[in-house]
């Protein structure tokens, strides 16, 4: 099974690299671009087909490794076969 | 409206940092990942409302200015209001 996480910087973790994207979209034309905040997102390949375990596996993988609790939130985006 | 958009590695081309996270996943004792591949999201706000336009404009970003079309893949993950 799959899952995709996806790790934000909280909504009030100033993004210079989104800010920066956004006025690059915004120099390219494309003035519609109001914001933009980067993150990292990963494609874990977990062994179990169990949904509930994988949720679990990935919440642990989150909180000990993959995110800074304190500056960064974090969600699974998705699972995946 | 919001897109969320994931820009990943190719599957063919190495990702050291991925690997380098699913080894640290062994280590710590989670021996249930197989692997990690590690990619960039973007949240991207847009003035507008459209779906289509919203497309249309992140379908031309992600080409222009995201994504490096040589050595990665992009898709946009959803849309939310």
């Amino acid at each position: 099974m799959k899952a995709v996480v996806c790790v934000m910087l909280k909504p009030d973790v100033l993004d210079p690299q989104g800010r920066a994207i956004q006025r690059a979209c915004v120099t390219l034309g494309y003035d519609r671009v109001v914001d933009v905040r980067q993150g990292k997102v990963f494609e874990i390949e977990l062994r179990t087909e169990d949904r509930a375990t994988a949720e679990g596996l990935v919440r642990e993988l989150c909180e000990k490794l993959l995110a800074n609790g304190v500056i960064e939130d974090w969600r699974i985006e998705r699972f995946a076969d």
